[in-house]
């Protein structure tokens, strides 16, 4: 029963505004890392995504599904059409595309490679998701492995002959990684051998590639508790004797039966049952966590555009189904011997698309400008630029991590709501993408563990340097949109919530280091939502402001591009109405340190 | 891997605070209809009530949602446990606790009844689901139909022979009602032959019990279009032939498949493929909606109740296992070698767990609150104190229809946040409630509807009298606050928004009376909104006050009830903090009737 019409993912439209309008992508070629690409490279690998992505991977979004993998006989097999879906994705280039030539990679800019993975995280988060970890386990190896680990394990995982995982989790440890557990004893030959459990492994079992190579935290026998005790191994399922390869002694103890990213096995993994589980270090004895928090920036990034990823396949098919069904008519007419209109007439449907926008657009704004501070982190020509870029980055990272994973799962159930009766079946998609969202918040950090790291680290670090960098930018952004005519009270508003925001992160940091850290940390969830609406208001500033030159520039009213742009200008308008002023509400909160909760006794509830 | 221990579904503590301390709901018995009554007869219902979903009910619900109904050869299977279940509850008197004696009922409060079904709610809502509905389809022949209709079917619902349905809406037509396309034509015998197909009919098969009636809206032949040409008619599945039953020429035509409420089948019904579908009138020709409308208030306060029972039971369970599951240490202690903490020493733990409970209880409060109106509205001895009750019921019960759903919704969210990656799993419950829960916004009404209603309908009843009435209710709980030594801040919000939302109101009709509908309309989700933050405020604030006067008069510090009572304030505190002052930013909205998504061309999405 559902709409027969393709969904289009996200809006190709957006996505080239985003970035050739809002952001100058095309300049980072400036960059001599990026110097052998131009706005042409960028567009193919786009061209090339977009295609697959709508004409591959999305159809095998529902079989995947409502067909999980199975667990039998100590072996996970996933769905069948994995094995093709991994082997295209490795011929598009996908895992190599940001990494550079000498690991076979093209170097494309994040930016562009955030805004190409997100078509395919749309159309198939779990997918996706073996590709997304298999680039992060690889790139660990890439930035801290010897050149053995290098050539054996990364290089594989490049090719695509292999994959790989992130086991941190174990069961009594939870978000707690300082308490991890998983010995690691030295063995004469150099290696280690590895005991202990590990659970929700996305990826940690699946028959469509030779091995898998797990990034594992684990403890070395004798060495300290706490974080700084904790070291990082490789551990392949099967490892390397003489020519050939041997079981690694590493079971798949249960399969989490989660409740959406369903073609992706969430599995509870034992290391060394047998006493025979072969690990390699990875980088520093006791800097594990330092090595994995490297690539932390990029896993949440990854997060953050699967949230929005999410959000704009439902908003998409939210917004066709609106547009196509008929249902009531305009406030005030009762003649029923006239047609239904398409509920997209109606105010109350409206508002819940254009909040949908609002998040799906600022969500993907966000995060692609994001994604630039890592290019310019990386690749920024002189050590200042390098380091201011990576303090944005580190600022904006949980930011960009957490609003698309809240804000999209209540864009994913507005999607739903659209749908009325229709959206509470299963036999309509929104509510598949509703349960894919809800493990955004969870995985890579819940959203506690990064309001503490946006105020307890990021927002205080290099003593306020992170901040002044965020405001230069927001001026520049204010600057651009003040010129281009945009309506004056948004700017205003804009610097003056910054402004608030600073004045307020500096109270709090001296709370902190007076030793009141209960007290400062307290809001820190109130602190990262206000973050979030600020954040988000620059970016929809900025779109305002391209919009605005577009219309000024291009009479685009005579292309047909206008309602483009001026649905730009009403979906900033209503952030600007909607969610700004909620700003000082929550500046107030942090700031008296309202106490309902942190004075609650566990017995009152 | 469950956490293993029984969830209480409610507080019993709470909810004998709401109905004894906070209402006092004994003094209903003054009344001449409740003079059977006492606090004596109430508690045995709600032990009984209690026993029942905690013991029998409760352990149905895992199964129930795991193995939904089948549909083979045209008939429905539920799942085998409901037959023992619907015979317990009838046994249990629950079909006819409210109805007066000669239906065979107790006649006792709706709002002493609304406290026991939300503890069957939050048990196992699909077996709560067939009795609700048949109550409603009772009701109705109680109320509208023809001594032959309350004998031959009315009866036999009441006794738990038959179930009941509400068979509203069309595929073509969903909220639409004016679109009904379903026709009845008359036959000789005074009977009407219906033809048209019906959806989402909950429970429109079972296998549990001999018949089902479907109150059906049918447009009889030559009726008038739009609403006022549709009638109201009683359809068996099985009618009455001489002294058998033969079918009635109903099919069901296709099962929906729910996300949630997965023990109650969805269904599309078709009445009179075969021509002879007999249907017997109810009330008058062309008032079936104006007789459906009657029982709206019943219907919508039941979804509240649901929603707040969804709510509670996963609230109860997010408590339980934050209060044992260990996880990391408070802020700054590093020593792992300390066994980790319970979450619940975590802030941002104990601010989803305060959230949860101040939309669960001001929920509750909410639901018995406007009860106690209904019994009001029904049973005041003077036609004033009716009428006067009856205007504040319909005022606040689009508000209690979807305060629970829209909230309840987030709170559901929190509750599986809490449980980690393990909420994550279908293995632990949070994720059956979260599913649950998203009904309620969307049946009997959506959220759109019911805000439409509040603006467009029940907040200008009566020329002012329905917000005059709310006024003299709130005016009475700051009185009593303010004399029981509750902080005064609070009083003076909460007087100061019901203000500001009075003056909108009379503001917003205004426009509306000068033919400016739409602008009048255009705000109605955030005017419902902002309706629902003060309604609950009034109630959190009639909590404190409850709590100041136990903690003055019992010196319940001995007697280990003070920690119950803080938290009351704690959670009125955190209201009064978090929610009230949101509410003057949503008056300004729709003052300002901000235009961003009115003005929205649908190709600019």
């Amino acid at each position: 029963m559902s709409v027969p019409r393709p969904n289009p993912l996200l809006s190709d439209r957006n996505v080239d505004f985003q970035l050739y309008e809002v952001l100058d992508t095309a300049a980072l070629c400036a960059l001599p890392a990026f110097q052998e690409h131009s706005r042409d490279t960028f567009d193919l690998l786009l061209d090339s995504t977009r295609r697959f992505a709508r004409d591959v991977l999305a159809p095998t979004y529902r079989p995947m599904d409502a067909t999980p993998p199975t667990f039998e006989h100590g072996r996970v097999r996933v769905h069948p059409a994995m094995r093709s879906l991994y082997a295209d994705m490795v011929d598009l280039g996908l895992l190599t595309a940001t990494r550079p030539p000498d690991v076979g990679g093209q170097q494309l800019p994040l930016t562009v490679n955030a805004a190409s993975s997100v078509y395919l995280m749309a159309a198939n988060l779990s997918a996706y998701g073996y590709l997304g970890l298999t680039l992060g386990a690889a790139h660990l190896l890439e930035a801290f492995g010897t050149p053995f680990l290098r050539e054996q394990f990364m290089a594989r995982m490049y090719r695509g002959e292999w994959t790989g995982t992130m086991a941190l989790t174990e069961p009594q440890a939870g978000s707690s990684l300082a308490d991890v557990k998983t010995r690691a004893t030295p063995a004469p030959d150099g290696t280690f051998r590895l005991q202990g459990s590990k659970i929700f492994i996305s990826g940690g079992d699946q028959d469509f590639t030779d091995n898998i190579v797990h990034l594992t935290l684990a403890r070395i026998e004798g060495a300290e508790g706490g974080t700084r005790g904790v070291s990082l191994f490789a551990v392949p399922a099967r490892r390397p004797e003489g020519d050939r390869f041997v079981p690694n002694d590493v079971q798949v103890a249960g399969v989490i039966h989660k409740i959406g990213w369903r073609g992706l096995p969430s599995l509870v993994l034992n290391f060394g049952e047998s006493g025979d589980c072969h690990g390699w270090l990875v980088g520093q004895p006791g800097r594990g966590l330092a090595c994995m928090f490297q690539m932390m920036n990029e896993a949440r990034i990854m997060v953050g555009l699967n949230g929005v990823a999410t959000a704009s396949v439902a908003y998409q098919e939210a917004l066709a189904y609106a547009r196509e069904r008929p249902q009531g008519r305009p406030t005030g007419d009762r003649d029923t011997a006239r047609a239904q209109t398409p509920i997209i007439e109606h105010a109350d449907v409206r508002r819940m698309l254009l909040r949908q926008k609002a998040i799906v657009e600022g969500g993907l704004a966000l995060l692609l400008a994001t994604s630039t501070q890592a290019d310019l982190a990386h690749h920024a020509p002189d050590e200042a630029a390098r380091q201011r870029a990576h303090l944005l980055l580190d600022l904006l990272t949980p930011i960009a991590k957490t609003f698309p994973a809240e804000k999209g799962f209540e864009s994913n159930a507005l999607a739903l709501q659209i749908h009325g009766g229709y959206g509470y079946s299963s036999e309509y998609l929104p509510e598949a993408w509703l349960r894919d969202q809800k493990l955004n918040s969870i995985h890579e950090g819940t959203t506690g563990i990064q309001g503490l790291d946006l105020l307890g680290r990021k927002a205080v670090a290099g003593g306020g340097a992170a901040l002044q960098a965020l405001d230069e930018e927001v001026r520049a952004t204010t600057a651009r949109a003040r010129a281009a005519g945009v309506e004056p009270a948004w700017s205003d508003a804009l610097e003056d919530v910054l402004q608030q925001a600073t004045a307020l992160t500096l109270e709090l940091g001296a709370r902190g280091m007076a030793g009141e850290v209960e007290a400062m940390l307290r809001h820190s969830a109130d602190f990262l939502e206000l973050f979030s609406v600020v954040a988000v208001a620059w970016r929809w500033l900025a779109q305002a402001a391209a919009a605005k030159e577009a219309l000024a520039r291009d009479a685009p009213a005579s292309t047909g591009d206008a309602p483009f742009y001026e649905g730009k200008l009403a979906a900033a308008q209503y952030w600007f109405a909607v969610e700004v002023p909620r700003v000082p509400l929550l500046v107030h909160l942090c700031r008296t340190g309202e106490d309902s909760y942190s004075r609650m006794h566990p017995d009152g509830f």
